[in-house]
């Protein structure tokens, strides 16, 4: 791979930087051609959001913060694309929230898993689930159902980057608190998502980790104020109105 | 390469058709890792369109086949992903219009170039430009200006597929007529296209052969009615128009 050599100074410098690492992680085996694909729809829909954190989206990482740190076992699923865009955030939040890290794919392959697990260790994680693979959730096929018994199958609360959406439904189903990250409000996955979390996971996690911190001490009643007067349907309606009416030209 | 045996019946049957076909050219050597992104974005984009051809779209396809038959030099350029998805139509509306096929890679490395001309062969193309590259286009660093004396160089209209900004603009720096198949109506290529056509190639492709045909017994002052009477800009604020307002709910 080449090294990434375009000016901070560029228009596109984050765009481009972040399509740099996607590309990277398919050399190392973390991304996959379906996750090359999801990229550049999040690409677009990024753009139409203005590439920035919206207001409602920042609400909803408080939220989604609250939610982690209340949780009795928190997890954070990690795919490919995660993985190759924000390694060391996602250990980062993990820490900040008592979560635990499962590498959870929807193309599952057990060369993809390690490589991810492995690339997740080197950005300074310790324990990483998802290798293995003894329990299912219900009413998915046998292969986008595997999940860890200790992990995702016994989490409460839980935070998956763009899903798909029959797991998203699954995973709902099973009771979970579900936050999702997915820059298209309108997928099933926001749909379904108890926290639909509609910004770029490059600019989501570290966010949601800074609102973590800034919640550490706070009292269980106020964590539970803010979970409970967040509206899903309004930030996804409030999303969508954004991505409607644009920012550009 | 898996068979695609999604039904028919599917709700995302064509998208999902389309998706296999990309990811199919990756395993020929057709479609590149910036193809595979770039469809992404095009997905999203078409998602918002309402996956089908708004009738602005409509009206540049019939343009964009006046254009081709009046042309003294039409040139069909031919990427990865264009190649990857619709390689018998591109052949049939060559045909119909009397235009060469040039294969034109944004990341140009001589196999990929092979790869596309021979997937085009295989699928009836008789003459395919591309492998001389004894041309370049002024203004830009060399690698993206490579392109065929006797093809895009020497070209009075041009048909391209999701072309890079920077090229589009050269192309039309050089009094070419541009006809640009692209589905963000707010990218550059769409913006200095004399032609912008905000669709899905797979649906593009073969309405602009069938205009072709349906137009082919036209007199040259029928041809210059259509193309004189087309207003670009209109199409590019209709097309962003339906972008922001969406069908889907």
């Amino acid at each position: 791979m080449d090294e990434f050599d375009v000016p901070e100074s560029h228009p596109r410098y984050e765009s481009l930087r972040t399509r740099h690492l996607i590309e990277a992680g398919v050399e190392r085996g973390i991304t996959s051609t379906a996750g090359l694909i999801a990229h550049g729809r999040g690409e677009a829909f990024d753009y139409l959001l203005g590439e920035e954190t919206i207001p409602s989206a920042d609400e909803a990482e408080r939220v989604a913060a609250a939610h982690l740190l209340r949780a009795e076992r928190p997890v954070i699923s990690v795919n490919g694309n995660a993985a190759a865009l924000v390694p060391a955030e996602l250990v980062e939040l993990a820490a900040a929230t008592d979560a635990a890290l499962e590498v959870n794919l929807f193309n599952r392959t057990e060369e993809r898993v390690a490589a991810i697990a492995e690339h997740l260790r080197e950005h300074g994680a310790t324990d990483v689930l998802g290798e293995a693979a003894d329990a299912e959730i219900p009413g998915l096929d046998h292969e986008r159902a595997t999940v860890d018994a200790e992990g995702i199958y016994a989490a409460d609360v839980v935070l998956v980057p763009l899903e798909d959406g029959d797991r998203a439904a699954a995973l709902a189903e099973m009771g979970k608190v579900e936050i999702v990250i997915d820059l298209n409000p309108l997928s099933r996955s926001a749909a379904v998502a108890d926290v639909p979390i509609v910004d770029n996971i490059v600019r989501a996690v570290p966010n949601v980790t800074a609102h973590a911190r800034d919640l550490r001490g706070a009292s269980e009643a106020a964590l539970a104020e803010i979970v409970e007067s967040f509206d899903a349907d309004a930030a996804r309606r409030d999303a969508e109105a954004r991505l409607r009416s644009g920012t550009v030209d």
